[in-house]
């Protein structure tokens, strides 16, 4: 995101800068600083000597699966997905399973009869995505007590992508997977960060929270890995979860604004592009199949307009014909944005010859 | 080490805390500051474009050792070692053979005849830890030689743990593997980081450098590992490499005198720890073995003395018998810990009582 660090933050890591506080990290009062924002903000009260330091949301994913599987083992990704899950699952030497989403009239929404499908076939864990990137979709609670049900019905363990949590708009709910009521849940671990809501993406701090019935399995990562994460990371989240919602409360209404101005934008100048709402964190997944540019018209947008997009085709094979656009920017340089990607559209029209593409 | 922070670093950071600059990290200026520092300490000049992001030592060792050696494959390892050696070669499913240092009249010191023969017996890489941790040992440039010599009779690959080596001590010289005029030498790769010498492990930063047989395996790192790396980490790492001489001299000269005191206070006070002056870095590893305390006597020195210091059985079966102390401390504490090792030694004796153990 292009903003200032929120004031706990900058407090903090100067402190920590005139204190020459920068050996290897230790969780410290970590925890306890999410599980007060937890409780406060989804009535979720893990246990805070259950949660593990890691140095990133990746980082803990690839531990719990290393945990809670075997290599071979099949894991279930929705796609469009976070294009790392695919790279570091394979590293891993499990297999990605793509479970497709579905197009609702309202935007991508979660396809549970697929989701069976790929639970029955086989599947050890799913690597679920809550609020999910690249779409922002936000599951209702209902949705997630069918995606634990699903999960017990075919003894499927349950690892939750929670970092855009803190970044949901108002009109959605996170609920916190491991918060359920079912057996799925209790035996869920969630990964959590302050690192995309707080923008301190690069000061290395994550927690694996397990529920209930995965505290085992948590308490087995390996202290060299919590070992890898940073010191600062540890004390920007601790302020952020503890004194940081003010600041993020603002961030989330300038993000909102942006969201819409953007739907209104791309309605006016780019009305071939579909684009829904995210309902959660600051990047809008934009269909741009009707523009007939190919698999990939980042690339076009890039050379014949100079706007720079994420290519969807690196999310999974139903990101052909995708952008992702971040929108954490000044509304000016949205509206720049919107503007060469009119200015590529104009140059290369609805059929670009092969030399455009 | 206890100690503030280098000012160059400080104002690095409270910059980047000024900026918001917190997001995602690249290599940045990195390169060319440590490549700088290189050619002016070392006389050595690495290619900057072919240095790649690690997020720390341990992590580049991790990802140039998948990429050039396969599943089972041997890697010799000097011990006593550095313990995350151990964990981390195992858990990426290649084995450890441990190539013990010899008890030589003025320290430890490089057994070449056995590493010729843990070369022979089938080894694919050799980690090598110059300036070696925990003894302090700094190797000569005519032992590097031999040791490269050996590697090309043997096939063997060797990736170098030079992470202690801003941290020499006046009348050593540290020379870079890579630097060295030999086919083996050309195909090494250097773990480098500012993160032990100016004190900031916990911020994430290091560099995978190649000799210049071995970029392209070095270019192989994956992106999304060097992503793993903190923003902070190269911030204060490049300021390090380029404005920290001068603070480290300091740093350099107190630990000097610290580690001579040392001496003087284990001669004075426990004369049964043998304990050679290290030629880098800033742990102490004593030979307790004469007080018959056993495998661990760090057990004893805790309960007995209250002070805090490393198991050497850690470090593999040679620091049964061993300790690891941290001299980089006040003076004052440096003696209080020798006070309380001395307390712990009057209480218990030369042989224990079992209950003592």
């Amino acid at each position: 995101m292009d903003t200032p660090l929120a004031e706990p933050i900058s407090s903090a890591l100067i402190a920590a800068v005139g204190r020459g506080d920068t050996g290897y990290a230790l969780a410290g009062r970590l925890p306890e600083a999410f599980a007060g924002f937890a409780a406060r903000h989804y009535g979720w009260n893990p246990e805070p000597s259950a949660a593990r330091l890691v140095p990133d949301v990746m980082s803990g994913i690839v531990e719990i699966l290393r945990i809670i599987s075997e290599p071979g083992d099949r894991v279930v990704v929705n796609t469009p997905g976070y294009p790392p899950f695919f790279y570091w699952i394979e590293r891993i030497g499990r297999q990605v399973v793509p479970s497709p989403l579905a197009a609702g009239p309202d935007g991508p929404r979660l396809d549970l009869d697929r989701l069976e499908r790929d639970f029955a076939a086989g599947a050890r864990a799913y690597l679920l995505c809550n609020p999910h990137n690249p779409t922002g979709l936000v599951l209702t609670r209902e949705e997630l007590a069918q995606v634990a049900a699903l999960a017990d019905r075919h003894d499927v363990r349950v690892v939750v992508d929670e970092i855009l949590a803190p970044l949901t708009y108002p009109g959605h709910r996170h609920v916190p997977f491991p918060s359920l009521d079912s057996p799925a849940a209790a035996r869920s671990v969630a990964l959590v960060s302050a690192s995309k809501a707080w923008n301190i993406a690069g000061l290395k701090a994550a927690l694996a929270v397990p529920g209930p019935d995965a505290r085992a399995e948590v308490a087995a990562i390996h202290e060299e890995v919590s070992e890898g994460a940073g010191l600062f990371g540890v004390l920007a989240s601790e302020a952020a979860f503890t004194h940081g919602r003010p600041w993020l409360q603002e961030v989330i209404a300038g993000l909102d604004e942006n969201r819409r101005s953007l739907a209104a934008q791309l309605a006016d100048r780019l009305p071939g592009i579909a684009y829904h709402l995210p309902q959660a964190g600051y990047v809008a997944w934009l269909d741009c199949r009707a523009l007939g540019w190919g698999a990939d018209p980042a690339q076009i947008f890039l050379r014949h307009g100079r706007v720079g997009l994420s290519s969807g085709t690196r999310f999974g094979p139903p990101g052909q014909g995708f952008v992702r656009l971040n929108f954490a920017t000044a509304p000016d340089r949205l509206t720049e944005a919107v503007h060469r990607m009119a200015i590529a559209r104009d140059r290369v029209g609805d059929h670009p010859r092969s030399r455009d593409l």
